[in-house]
């Protein structure tokens, strides 16, 4: 079975909202067995959401169609739906009802604008649930069911998950799977890996059961991404098992830092967490975006104490005892990463100095960084050179101090991860 | 004339990877008077891409291809447009020799794999500037031209400010302008927008001139969006300022705090800079996120003086002076704010504290959350309770606060921003 998802809104192809509900739905459609071909996004103009939506039935079993079902008078998907189907809106009663009472139940009252929410295509049927005040559809073009989804992320995702996938499943008979894994790696380049992978990928062309692809992707790490596609969900998860293995023999085990959603923060948390050891940061150049990537991790609390975010020189002089003198400099990050551990009572701690740029500091080109981390009373400290820009650089630190403190913690523990 | 961004890669269709290159190439096309109807997303499948680059060439007049074109063997972009354009690959000695020179630069070797990425077919240019090791392409298809440009966003950025930009407005003889200007709101939901600029839409709309859009963009706020067209780029910007002052004229224009790239943090650092004022902030459930986001902001070192990232509750106690007891409550934010202003020698302080969830803590429930902003002494704080998960519960508590801070900046300057 195939799905295509549509994207509609014109402040996509302008790139003033990144479309990233596809990217999501197409993940998910991946998940349930269902194939994807294409992705189209378009803009809210009535002629072409028709045209790509009658293009994307004939090619498809099912369609996505994501955003567009606002109350503003922009928001034309449920018009460009019934066209295609042939058929005209009428007002559904009963989602006026249930659209007003969402609103009462916030102690507000309804705007009028959001009387078009409740406009259905005749023939079409109205997904039973909806968390926001956008209604969903289904619609039939053809042989093709049509899914009209809002825009807004989290209301799509809950429709997702909690109605569509089921009935896409029902409908399509689904039995064949596809099962992706990804083991996220930092510490080599894309062509080193392919290079170490070399025999493997050959051998997996040759059999065409299982794809390798690699994905660059900034402070989530450089990814390897295996696919397979089996009759059975344990099937597919054999086969990754195997190439796992494979891929982990053929590269340095200690370059994979996580699988699939495990970041690097959460990978650090969880190797102190192990070892029973709480965390701490002190930052310049990052300002906080390690301790923020950090805290996002839910449970973090039981390891993570927190942060000296000292981006002004006399803070760092204050609070963290960093002696008078340049701030970008190995004394400096080293005073800093112990300076964590004592201020907020911590067993091991990592910080940044530097220059993020885009102008020199203290005579120091920007790029260049310094990372400490600090683990059973010792510091180690490490300088860098980036060749990035304000962002990368700071991501690239974040990701890098990181993994430092990681190989660290996996040398105390002795063993692989 | 029409473009349409086409980009390459399965790992944007199970969703590996959020396609933001196609946002950023719209983006930069409509700065250039450049129209783009559709954008289409394919897999790393040889017919397949094969099509896409067919049907979009048939109904554009240019088209810029994004991916495909790295060193590993999923990389066959350039085999599709041989294909498309019915010629064969040759390999290009004077690219083998400029893309090993890089190698050389960086005091590495070239791997093998990397000689694929000088194969061009016959008949296609290649683009003179090329910032990684994939060189970018310029290839006829009928009468329409293909750029092919690598997926890594710097390199693709690179190539299309530096020279693609310029080779497309040549080709078109482009003259025809559209420029946007988003007004960036905080504090009133879409719908009520809406309702307060329901005549201004209405004339807009009858005049066809300039439209007007909504953009929900989480902690980057509520986006009216206004687009116009015109002749010259003064003539367009004449519009949007006239525009601008009648959207601005509808709504509360305290809700506006910023405009285009102005994001709230930035206008926050501006408002404490004119008025001479240093800034820190105490982050509990935020983790570090709002300093983050400050000093994203280049040039933010200058107002920005650091941020106690105060997680465990113990270290609230002992860095910010928070009297023993529950840290999710008024007497706490209070006590943080002001620690953070003395703590870090700040004049003003924004600070938060509160369960992000998806657990309770405390025995409070999730989405409760306290923030306080400290400014001539005198601290204000406020409860909140969010709907949200973990993740928006902390974006909506950033933008909140620092929105908060901005609105006693504004009234101590006694004058609108």
């Amino acid at each position: 079975m195939r799905c295509e998802v549509v994207a509609v809104g014109t402040e996509l192809l302008l790139g003033q909202v990144v479309d990233t509900n596809s990217s999501w739905i197409g993940e998910h459609l991946a998940s349930l067995g269902i194939d994807s071909h294409y992705q189209t996004k378009v803009g809210d103009n009535f002629d072409r959401i028709c045209a790509v939506l009658r293009a994307a039935a004939e090619r498809n079993d099912f369609v996505v169609v994501c955003g567009g079902l606002g109350p503003t008078p922009d928001d034309i998907t449920r018009d460009a739906l019934a066209a295609v189907m042939g058929v005209a809106l009428r007002r559904d009663a009963e989602l006026v009802e249930r659209i007003s009472a969402k609103f009462w139940r916030r102690g507000r009252s309804m705007p009028a604008n959001n009387l078009r929410q409740a406009d259905v295509p005749e023939g079409a049927e109205v997904i039973p649930i909806f968390p926001g005040t956008a209604p969903g559809l289904v619609c039939a073009v053809g042989g093709t069911v049509v899914y009209a989804v809002p825009g807004v992320p989290w209301e799509m995702k809950t429709m997702m998950t909690d109605w569509i996938a089921a009935d896409m499943r029902r409908r399509a008979g689904v039995s064949e799977v596809i099962q992706s894994r990804v083991l996220r790696t930092w510490g080599e380049s894309e062509g080193g890996l392919a290079e170490r992978l070399a025999v493997v990928i050959e051998r997996l062309d040759a059999s065409g059961t299982v794809t390798l692809a690699f994905l660059a992707s900034g402070m989530e790490g450089l990814k390897v991404r295996l696919t397979a596609k089996a009759d059975t969900t344990a099937e597919a998860a054999a086969m990754l098992d195997a190439e796992e293995a494979a891929v982990r023999a053929a590269i340095d085990e200690r370059l994979v830092f996580g699988i699939d959603e495990e970041t690097m923060e959460s990978t650090v948390l969880g190797l102190c967490r192990r070892a029973g050891l709480t965390l701490a940061t002190a930052e310049s150049l990052t300002g906080g975006l390690i301790a923020a990537r950090l805290s996002a991790v839910a449970g973090a609390s039981d390891v993570f104490r927190g942060s000296l975010v000292t981006y002004a020189a006399e803070t760092k002089y204050r609070l963290l005892g960093v002696p008078h003198g340049p701030v970008v400099s190995e004394e400096a990050v080293r005073a800093m990463a112990a300076g964590a551990c004592e201020q907020l009572g911590a067993d091991c701690a990592l910080a940044v100095t530097g220059v993020a740029g885009p102008a020199p500091a203290e005579g120091v080109d920007p790029g260049v960084v310094w990372t400490a981390t600090a683990l059973d009373g010792e510091v180690e400290a490490r300088r860098h050179e980036f060749p990035f820009d304000r962002e990368r650089t700071r991501q690239f630190t974040t990701i890098g101090v990181l993994n430092e403190l990681r190989l660290r913690l996996l040398d105390r523990a002795g063993s692989a991860p």
